[in-house]
């Protein structure tokens, strides 16, 4: 079986129903995910590639309800839509970054996704962030120093330029070996090829 | 049961797999689309919307790849890439609006697309129109001159005009009562909500 690297930013709408089922799929299919925080950020702006602009009324819609719909269809609930783009999206990435490092990233992401989507708080802005941080028991002051610490930032890039490597254009990404399955709805695919 | 109105264009590239499927799909099922041809051309250029343009490399080649892998799952194949944007879209999709009011226009639309992804033979261009209509049994100088009229162009403009009202901003798109379902990844999600 081959190893599914999990390339996500904090920030993208559609990763909300990946991280929020993602332990249930891992359990399902007895596979595990390499989750991988990186800058899609960075990488559409390279690609000037913007797929939810606000000039686009017709597919921002579609997108929040497509979520709504889709979430309930996984039977769980988003309240959409929610404060998009982000102002703090580095540092909610960079937290993840060092979360997975220190053990509580996945708890971390999820949180933050799950108090996004269902209550409208944005990632990384207070008081959601003091909550969230006093949810998890950890010292608020300390991991965003370190968050914001040069070791952080380089692996944050780090990951963002393998994801560009494997040709990453959005969030969530799937790698299996070479093949890129990307959107929430190809995690199965992704999960079949890695059987292959 | 709902209707399952199924907006398309010849033209779009995932609307392969959708019409490649289609027939099987319904049988499977138990329902009929109805078949909507609309220029998404229109949409997406009143839109700002241009989802695979040339500058966006590594989108371009993903979509190539996934519809070549998507096709080998339904069980067909798929030769990527093809000749794309159309040079002959409007007149292609005529034809099909014409067609669908004279009978042949499934044929039409499914023989159009097998030879644009099975022998990379763009839509409504010679020698392959020739050929389709040799194939269909059509009189290619009647039906062009008759896709040519203001009657079809009326229809035409009446269905994007109809897309458009539904928010329709991509091919396929599949509208069950007011809900939209767009890509061919979605037929299934559309024939379910409209059994609800």
């Amino acid at each position: 079986m081959s190893d599914i690297n999990f390339y996500f930013s904090i920030g993208s709408t559609y990763t909300y129903l990946t991280v929020t089922r993602i332990l249930d799929v891992e359990k399902k299919h007895g596979v595990k995910f390499n989750w991988k925080p990186f800058s899609v950020r960075i990488i559409m702006n390279e690609m000037n590639n913007h797929p939810f602009p606000p000039d686009k009324k017709n597919k921002v819609d579609y997108m929040w309800r497509d979520i709504e719909r889709r979430a309930k269809g996984y039977g769980f609930s988003a309240i959409t839509p929610v404060p998009y783009p982000l102002s703090q999206f580095d540092l909610a990435n960079k937290l993840a970054v060092l979360g997975l490092k220190e053990g509580w990233g996945i708890d971390y992401v999820r949180l933050t996704y799950k108090r996004w989507f269902n209550e409208g708080k944005e990632p990384a802005t207070e008081p959601n962030i003091t909550e969230i941080c006093s949810e998890l028991k950890l010292d608020k002051e300390k991991v965003i120093s370190k968050a914001n610490t040069e070791e952080i930032e380089k692996e944050f890039l780090a990951n963002t330029d393998s994801a560009r490597k494997n040709k990453v254009f959005g969030s969530p990404s799937f790698i299996v070996n070479s093949e890129i399955f990307w959107g929430d709805d190809k995690m199965e695919d992704a999960i079949t090829w890695s059987k292959k």
